[in-house]
């Protein structure tokens, strides 16, 4: 299979490069991530953004802090920076995962065993280790979707939201590994992508992904999926996922909870795309998923245009009217059709069938 | 009640002065329209748009026409003008009527007992009649909305859509007159306006609206609205129309349909405010109703910022990224709880209980 030419994330010299995400398609410009606090920079102001790609930044940001150090951190001094790392954006949980993955790797009980060194290389090789797992998971799981298409090649009209491709992970993506996944198999994809506002990621990158692979496709704005899916056949809706909780409700881009209400509407199956870091066996369900409240800015301008001093240069609301600007909603795993993992497809989704494939 | 300070549409001296609705909030500029071209430019370019004001605007072009004959045009030389001044904008009924009534008042049979100037003089008449009028069927079918709400005094959130204010129409407004109405009535609102992209008439005009009204609200971008209905209480959603079938299903600004699939699923009750020159009797249904597809720009650029040569400013997408842009959506008659009008409610809405209010 093929993989995007652009990388989000390059491990290089002990730098993190990230590629700018903020600025594409128009610019292609790289930020140089020297510490924790660039990474947490870049996760927070979406420089890297897609919940894989932002666990994997983040676990790269515990080496740099590390490798930044003459002398080992108390457990303490350790625990507070981790905590200032997961606060830089909250609902995904699979940066969380991630940072609880690599303290269990060096626990309070047994700090004191651990030297500098260890750690600096455990932390290195932990998240170049995500990295390799988070594209063969995409790989493995885009297989597993193809059962849910016909087998003999078929025309397929898609529709998608947000970003969820080889920019959003460590390559391949997983809604958009699918659709990549899909026309390798031979079919003939048409996808719709949703522009994605107020960050417009469909637009930016989803398009621009997908018009590197050379895959027929339509740029509509969010609004437009219902016309879509009433003036022709859709085959299905495929998105990520931010956080699943343990009965299968999923939060992801805002914008996803409507899109499978009006999918379920249309008898239109929705699949949500994901690997096993994107669940959250702790929490019952999607009422317990915190959701990211980001800038009203980026609702009343657009938000990624921004002048020398960082304030927004086109507004497109009158100034002074307020915005709300949820991150992401709530997809309650009713309206999913399937959960498409590396493990399997989970459907009909719910608790039983989420354990039955992770536990 | 109160009624905006900016006009859409003044007719004075001859001329008609359009506020050019492409380039606000951030300008107020003024188009003066001299001839009936310069007011199909207008409505085809949307410096004037919203299907009431449209109607008027189609209506002075006519007056402008004749204005500037010096002699009689022959029956057919003034239907091929307005055939032309229909083509501007297709999915609306308004214009179609007002050309309709406009023609009956000088039919083929008895043409040639009209002098050119009668008709200078009706033309002008029928169109100061059609802003009179629009106006006062926006103030009573915005009365006529308080009966749908409590009696006393109560907190109301309301979603809306698109621009449906004093902007798209001679003043007042359908929706928006229903907004200003219900707060007049002494209630406190909080209205959560859709952006409405592509073209942000919600951003732009409906915000500027609001807050020149000092109406609490919130930009949503358009795919938020499923989150702001699964998080607090909705009393209702507020739209207005482009044409009505004789069955009641509505096209209106594209978003609309899928707003109506997500309240339904939220049970939140789902009003059309229009006059009856939104009905079209002589349509069965929905289907019937063209769509106008708008240019593919609009929907990878932001369509209202241009340069001097006007070629859109700023892309979000890549170049050659292809899209689709459909100006409207058609929401069936099953999903709307009431259509309000300036002859009273219809409700439920079926073909019965519009031919009763509008036989």
């Amino acid at each position: 299979m093929r993989e995007s030419v652009l990388k989000p994330i390059l491990w290089t010299n002990q730098e993190l490069i990230l590629l700018d995400q903020r600025v594409l398609p128009g610019t292609t410009s790289y930020l140089t991530a020297k510490t924790m606090e660039d990474c947490i920079f870049a996760i927070r102001e979406m420089v890297v953004r897609g919940a894989p790609a932002i666990a994997i930044t983040g676990a790269f940001g515990i080496a740099l802090y590390l490798n930044g150090l003459s002398s080992k951190p108390t457990f303490s001094e350790l625990k507070i920076k981790l905590d200032k790392l997961l606060e830089s954006r909250p609902t995904a949980v699979n940066l969380k995962l991630a940072i609880e993955e690599f303290s269990s790797r060096f626990p309070e009980s047994d700090y004191s065993s651990f030297s500098l060194q260890k750690m600096q290389k455990g932390a290195e090789e932990f998240a170049l280790f995500m990295l390799e797992e988070d594209l063969e998971n995409n790989l493995t799981l885009s297989k597993n979707a193809l059962s849910l298409f016909p087998k003999s090649p078929s025309s397929l009209n898609i529709i998608t939201h947000c970003n969820t491709g080889a920019l959003a992970t460590a390559g391949h993506g997983t809604a958009l590994g699918v659709i990549r996944s899909l026309r390798d198999a031979g079919h003939s994809l048409t996808v719709f992508a949703d522009e994605t506002r107020p960050y417009l990621q469909g637009a930016r990158l989803t398009a621009w992904e997908l018009k590197e692979e050379g895959i027929p496709s339509y740029l509509i704005t969010d609004n437009m999926a219902g016309w879509v899916m009433a003036s022709r056949k859709i085959h299905a809706v495929i998105v990520g996922a931010d956080r699943i909780a343990s009965n299968g409700d999923t939060a992801n881009k805002i914008g996803t909870y409507p899109l499978a209400i009006v999918a379920k509407h249309h008898g239109v199956p929705f699949y949500v795309a994901a690997t096993a870091k994107s669940m959250d066996f702790r929490i019952p369900d999607g009422s317990h998923i915190p959701i990211e409240m980001r800038k009203e800015e980026e609702v009343t301008s657009f938000g990624f245009l921004k002048d020398a001093e960082g304030k927004p240069l086109l507004n497109i609301a009158p100034d002074g009217m307020k915005a709300l600007n949820p991150s992401f909603d709530v997809t309650p795993a009713s309206l999913i059709t399937g959960i498409i993992t590396e493990r399997g497809i989970v459907s009909p989704v719910n608790e039983e069938n989420l354990k039955k494939v992770f536990g």
